[in-house]
């Protein structure tokens, strides 16, 4: 079959052994797997990753030297079962999965493995028993974006929202508009968000955010203020200890770029007692100063992935027209188009979210 | 009066002019003050506190061409009040207070100030309105402990305590151990403490720890893990999707050194979804992996000082013998000794806490 392989630190185009569906797995057709952030950082990165891996002797690290297969945001269709599996769903029927495979040792991954193969590939391996059929209707394009809406729905769940928070979204990719769309479910407004990009400010107004800015004509933290003053009743609750601070609401910040530099300065404009939700994904060593946690007393939620409910829960959420994902959707393109897509996605006016299909 | 004075990067003793209490405030004699570990950190990195202050508006910076004069753990006696006060404390009393003064603009810091002079100096002033009486009985010596004691409870409130975590405390100096007492008190056992120093691995367990490590023989993380094992009952109750992880209770992990690396030091040991109280003041910046964090979900939560109401309940804690906080005590000296005092205070095998006694 074909692939787009990341070999040598680039995306190449190449045929591969066609996968076969061992105990428990099924074989699928990919659909449409988006292209994640994470896989171009990988591509820059990835012996960071291996060296990460270190510390986490139940995961088996990836050989650069061998060739892997990224994409774990997808869309499939059931071709073939394997043995010992119970076959509920029809070949031709649309799943999406976590992108792990479960096995005896607990689960592995799929899309950063040089054994399993991710959704760049025209056919892959599920588990059984992850399979969430995709609800009749929705294209598998809509279905690919339950991933990433996903990271957005857990980090949300993991900011321990109690509801008189003021949330903040730095950046608005892929991650800072999931965040936007699943805080919007959850009711907590208003919504700030800040993105330099024209076009991703635009998006983050369409899938839920109230007050958007543009860090390089105000001050996002400003702006955040003005937004987020006590109530009365607020201000009257307070200790009498903190009456001569800002009457300002619980600040909630979702760090959503993940590159050197952002913690520290969320770290500088947080106000006091701020939350601070890390989801962009940072891969490279980070310098910041202690201190003015410190002397803030941030709380700082670093978080990943999901669990199975809320994935199954952000499928839902497609399904039932709650989040428009399709709106990230900015282009799609077929096997050959992979590493151009990589270059593309840089420039955030012209995409969002390029959704690969394989079978094109 | 005399003072030591903190003067072009030195502890020099000399004299200076008397202070004359305004409106609402008290003129105190400093029976004892300790000498804290962030007072030795300022004396060493003090230009780095005064660079943090351009993100704190509301406080004044030092002037580190002026005199400063540190000392924020302190005991006193009432000597004579200024205007405007109520006077219900007789002179000759015995008072605490946190290092602050009230002012009509916010309260302003006493012992990292140019014009509020602190502890390691004859007399001092006070706000009355912060006055604490010390319970009949109780030395000045141990009641200077107050302070330092109320990090470590504050510390412990604000780790969100569910009583089921296991608690690790990385640094048993006088904040550790102010945490090891302040856990103890909360009844969350067991209590596993770590520092390279014979004599204050043996304070911690003096205090309250049930199991103390030498990480020079054997690795903290692991220790921990052996005591932190789940119950069959918290076993059965994991969601399936972490049921390959390993079955732990939840870590909590207090950060008591505060020197740049122990961080990231903690990102490297800690287990998945731990939560990292940092109550260590690291002054310097600080390098760290935050995709460490990510992997493992790890939450941060700085912490800086204690409300009022928190260092009104540690004077109690030790006023009623619940917190031995004496043992934490290694040495007095008078006004001349300070200087020579923060040099002892480098050996943890010599000194814990040392007791400043301007009088003598």
């Amino acid at each position: 079959m074909r692939a787009a392989i990341f070999r040598n630190g680039e995306i190449v185009v190449d045929t591969m052994a066609e996968p076969v569906p061992g105990a428990g797995q099924v074989l699928v057709r990919t659909l449409a797997c988006g292209i994640c952030g994470s896989d171009l950082h990988a591509r820059k990165h990835a012996h960071r990753m291996v060296e990460m891996s270190r510390f986490f002797p139940s995961r088996k690290p990836m050989d650069l030297s061998r060739d892997v297969v990224f994409g774990h945001e997808f869309c499939c269709e059931i071709v073939d079962y394997g043995p010992a599996t119970e076959r509920r769903l029809k070949p031709g029927a649309r799943v999406c999965s976590i992108p792990a495979l479960v096995t005896p040792t607990g689960p592995r991954g799929i899309g950063y493995s040089n054994d399993n193969v991710g959704g760049y590939a025209e056919r892959m391996l599920l588990s059984e028993a992850l399979l969430l059929e995709v609800p009749n209707g929705l294209s598998p394009q809509q279905a690919a974006l339950t991933e990433p809406l996903a990271v957005g729905v857990h980090a949300v769940a993991k900011a321990r929202i109690a509801g008189n928070e003021v949330p903040l979204v730095i950046g608005c990719g892929p991650v800072g508009l999931a965040v936007i769309a699943a805080l919007k479910i959850k009711g907590l407004h208003p919504i700030v968000a800040a993105d330099y990009s024209p076009a991703r400010r635009a998006l983050a107004t369409k899938i839920g955010a109230d007050i958007v800015i543009d860090p390089a004509r105000s001050q996002p933290y400003v702006t955040w203020a003005e937004h987020a003053a006590m109530s009365d009743t607020e201000k009257a609750a307070r200790p009498p200890f903190q009456a001569h601070l800002p009457a300002l609401k619980p600040a909630l910040i979702f760090e959503c770029v993940g590159v050197p530099g952002l913690i520290q300065q969320v770290f500088e404009g947080a106000p006091r007692d701020a939350r601070i939700v890390v989801v962009g994904v940072c891969m490279e060593n980070d310098r910041s100063e202690p201190m003015l946690g410190i002397m803030k007393e941030l709380n700082v939620q670093y978080v990943l992935g999901y669990t199975p409910e809320e994935f199954a829960y952000s499928l839902r959420l497609i399904a039932e027209g709650q989040v428009d994902a399709a709106s990230l959707m900015t282009a799609t393109v077929g096997i050959d188009g992979v590493s151009r897509a990589f270059d593309d996605l840089a420039n955030p006016e012209a995409h969002t979210k390029i959704i690969v299909e394989p079978w094109r």
